[in-house]
């Protein structure tokens, strides 16, 4: 696990690091997914069951950003994938420049690079890191409203994972009110339910991120 | 209801204007909480409680932020207070700015004026905006270890109200760690357990504020 502090240069732009970052991304042939929700909405319960499930089958690195501290990473590295904290130190969300320092630090080919971003539903959406795509996480307590409050990251997302299933008996969310927000603002998006607590749920989203992977191999070999 | 659609001046740093905030808010004799948490831990029904127990003693104002809508406004509206809607359009926090363009429209004095900052752990702990102090909540199903993770709120904040309590048992919480990684920020904070949804708990808090109130009235009398 290696532990990053991060100063942010600003000369180049956010958007043209990203792609840069996507370009070694690419070439490396990984499927990067940057993963954003609110505080305690499930990001590190998710990526634990996506590790538990995919790391017999691919090879797998987690990017983990916070604030502060490696609370996270050290629960991750327990599952034997490979880790890199980032620290952000005052910043709200990963950048595209925190990205590109990792990748010098990528000695090995993964197949599948899992982003989990600082807790925050707002800004992280704003930034490109260079990622394949945005996965949200939506957590049953929240409520089914905040798709409408909060449009951006619902916007831009491939995947939305409505977590926490296993609290529906116990708060006030409508499935089919969530659904109907994030349609709202993105009537491609893939909506998955799960709880990563009692791990129901994730048959589905499992087969959808198999064949996402199997085409970023094809992908791969073509270009090879 | 009124709505206010948001343009950020430049030129006056944000604690100044902040500071402005602050006299006019005080001159007014108005105690002012600043309420900062994350998406849906529960600050709209937090506030619908505290308007429900001191809407006959005091005249309350809310101000209400959000990115865009006035979901909450509609809401909070229908208990028979004020309320001023800020959409902060694309910005993840209420700025002193922002707050300042309020103020002109305020024509009566409140007693009590509670501004729902935007659902964001991280961002709104940055920007003071003329409050008395800064009122945070953290819901037990977003986790006890937040506090260590975001940590300026926690450390910035009065207040702390640990929402949600109905929720303990089915939730992977600890009231005890919670309130040790709290104090680990902010020896001084005054942390009440509450449940909104049931209305648990909020004896000890509706106590603290009470008394809040009448210090403030006192200090006006004195001034007067």
């Amino acid at each position: 696990m290696k532990k990053i502090n991060v100063l942010k240069p600003v000369l180049v732009s956010n958007k043209q690091r990203a792609q840069e970052n996507r370009q070694k991304f690419d070439r490396m042939n990984s499927l990067v997914i940057n993963i954003i929700a609110s505080p305690g909405a499930g990001k590190t319960s998710i990526i634990e069951r996506i590790v538990q499930y995919f790391k017999r089958k691919v090879k797998i690195l987690i990017i983990e950003g916070d604030i502060r501290g490696q609370v996270d990473s050290k629960r991750l590295a327990k599952l034997g994938v490979d880790v890199v904290q980032i620290n952000t130190l005052t910043a709200c969300h990963l950048d595209a420049f925190m990205t590109a320092q990792v990748l010098p630090k990528i000695k090995k080919k993964y197949d599948l690079i899992l982003i989990e971003n600082v807790g925050n539903l707002v800004c992280p959406a704003e930034f490109e890191i260079g990622e394949d795509y945005k996965l949200a996480i939506l957590s049953t307590p929240e409520g089914d409203d905040k798709p409408m409050k909060y449009p951006l990251l619902f916007h831009l997302a491939r995947i939305v994972i409505i977590n926490k299933s296993d609290l529906l008996p116990f708060v006030d969310f409508s499935i089919d009110a969530a659904k109907k927000n994030i349609m709202r603002e993105n009537s491609k998006a893939k909506i998955f339910e799960v709880s990563a607590k009692t791990s129901g749920g994730f048959d589905d989203f499992y087969l959808f991120m198999e064949k996402e992977l199997n085409a970023k191999k094809k992908k791969g070999k073509t270009k090879g």
